[in-house]
């Protein structure tokens, strides 16, 4: 594959131009992952006309090397990564404006800028990187799709262990191990086990509640691959379903078809919402879909764009996102059906490939 | 158990009074659990002289009623927490002065303070709720140690099941699965799986590496219990250890013996740190003793004190650290022994029962 990172690195630059802004201070670490391949957990980095400073502490001093190369000049900071910051800062004569970003930097943080740093001019500034993440170059789009495959694979081969008896715990747990035995570098979030009556919660986390025959079973999880996320939801029924059982879980598989085959580059995100959203509310339950039908995924599980009522920006060729249209019934129980898609040039391309009819288990 | 949460909100009213603060605005989400309660991953917590108000969204209606009850008086706003917020604080005639958390409130949204809430004076307040959250009360201690319990019974029933030809992933997933049958919440960080010259690396993850004899496997993991973690580690050999491996592994267990038998509240975390590092030099591996003793956990994984040769600071009676000396060297692997550890008025109380002799898995 080629490199990215450097083009990457040469958009940050041309933005850091049209806003006259010397150089940019990140704090971000999926920022910096991106514009640089480092995935440890303690980082700052300074993009400059010219060049890219990384500091981050000696726990990582073998694995940034690694990972880095030669495109960020790198410092090993014994001290605080802020130390390492002004040091670098100060020899570098040109630098009077600074940018850094406003959507992560805490107060205490900024309160370093206003006063080590009083020496030059800070710039907040919101989604400068964020934006260039939300279209995905194929590279990205490939390790997405394996994240996607591994998690499908995952369930796969889950679903012939599942029985009434375990406990929502325990599924999860078979659904981890499932994970790692497929190659997932660790869960974008812990996995969501909701079944019978709990399933109509869609923030349900797994509980200790014995799943029972005649249960919706409600699994929400993804893998992680080179840093990549997958996102998938399927809703399996526990013996055989009621009819009114299969009346909404069919209303939800059509609800999350016709917004995965249609949803478009250049679409609003509220355009795209409505797909499914209307679809539900023409079969009587637009009460019950009381969320939003998806958001990007990348090296975060939930990034832009977003795919809500309230979004008023374009979908942009290139993104990924989810389509987990829903309908929840308190007390009774829920479906949500979730796929990961990329938004190409030749139309929706489906990256998380499994069965959407109604599966039986045990 | 009688409820502690009351009691804590006294503690911060206190503080308020001594700041002449009129209320305070948290964002912290494990600040507002261990205030309110509230487990979800949404909220703003305003906390006055006589009332507490929580915002949350439409995700956590059922959810926070249970679990707030009648401590805070809730509200689900449909548009973003902070119109939810200025409409709760717009209705205080008296509150003039109000802290925000310096060390969690975002730049972005410092600046609403600034602007949509130009009518108040804020005040930055660091540690405010984490200097209570430092010394645990006896619940929390129990129910630490029930985090303990299931870390280390979900160990004893995996290492049957590790053998040369498993990948740290595949051990990792094992591990996972352990943790969830003995009731783990979720984990409250990857599990480490580092194995032969990977356990040199302090903060490997776990990696596609297939295990081999004679390697060490170094794995570091934690429970959750209502909210609450624990974080240990033990290094396993696969076969049977060297000489030079037996020799490096019993100075680690010594040190850990050493420092977990003799910290003590009142205590510098510098002194702490040194109780295990002074052993470790006096043994001729001081250098390859790279990072801190330990840390404080609770509701989160790293919290207050810090052992460290940095850590100025007293330990608090009733706080939970964690003493983890580790040796390690490039090339050739590492050995970190972890126990988490109640600094109680009878003396140092050791949370996380399991052998720390060298046990030979295949």
């Amino acid at each position: 594959m080629p490199d990215r990172r450097s083009a990457r690195i040469a958009s940050v630059r041309d933005r850091l131009r049209e806003e006259n802004i010397d150089a940019l201070v990140l704090c971000s670490l999926p920022n910096i992952r991106y514009l640089t391949g480092f995935s440890g957990t303690s980082a700052l980095l300074l993009v400059t006309g010219n060049e890219c400073r990384l500091v981050t502490d000696f726990r990582y001093e073998t694995q940034v090397a690694d990972e880095v190369g030669d495109l960020a000049i790198v410092r090993i900071e014994p001290v605080s990564l802020w130390t390492g910051l002004w040091d670098v800062l100060r020899k570098l004569p040109s630098a009077e404006v600074v940018g850094f970003e406003s959507a992560h930097l805490v107060h205490r943080d900024f309160q370093r800028l206003l006063n080590d740093g009083a020496r030059w001019q800070w710039r907040p500034q919101l989604n400068l990187v964020e934006d260039l993440r939300e279209s995905k170059d194929e590279d990205e789009v490939a390790l997405i799709a394996e994240a996607g495959r591994i998690a499908t694979d995952a369930l796969g081969s889950v679903l012939s262990l599942i029985q009434p008896g375990l406990s929502e715990l325990q599924v999860a747990g078979l659904l981890e191990k499932a994970l790692r035995d497929e190659g997932s570098e660790e869960a974008p979030f812990p996995p969501i086990v909701a079944s019978g009556p709990r399933s109509a919660l869609p923030h349900a986390r797994a509980s200790a509640r014995v799943i029972e025959r005649g249960d919706f079973l409600l699994l929400d999880f993804g893998a992680q691959h080179r840093g990549y996320c997958s996102d998938v939801t399927r809703t399996l029924v526990v013996g055989v379903p009621t009819a009114e059982q299969l009346e909404i879980y069919h209303i939800v598989r059509d609800a999350n078809h016709v917004a995965a085959a249609s949803v478009r580059p250049g679409m609003t995100g509220k355009a795209a919402d409505s797909l499914a959203r209307s679809y539900i509310e023409r079969q009587g339950h637009g009460d019950e879909f009381g969320h939003s039908l998806g958001h990007g995924l990348g090296l975060e599980v939930h990034e832009a764009p977003r795919l809500a009522r309230t979004a008023e920006g374009s979908l942009r060729q290139g993104a990924v996102v989810t389509i987990e249209p829903g309908i929840y019934r308190p007390g009774w129980g829920g479906v949500r059906i979730e796929d990961d898609v990329h938004l190409s040039a030749n139309g929706p391309q489906i990256l998380t490939n499994f069965s959407r009819e109604l599966i039986e288990v045990a």
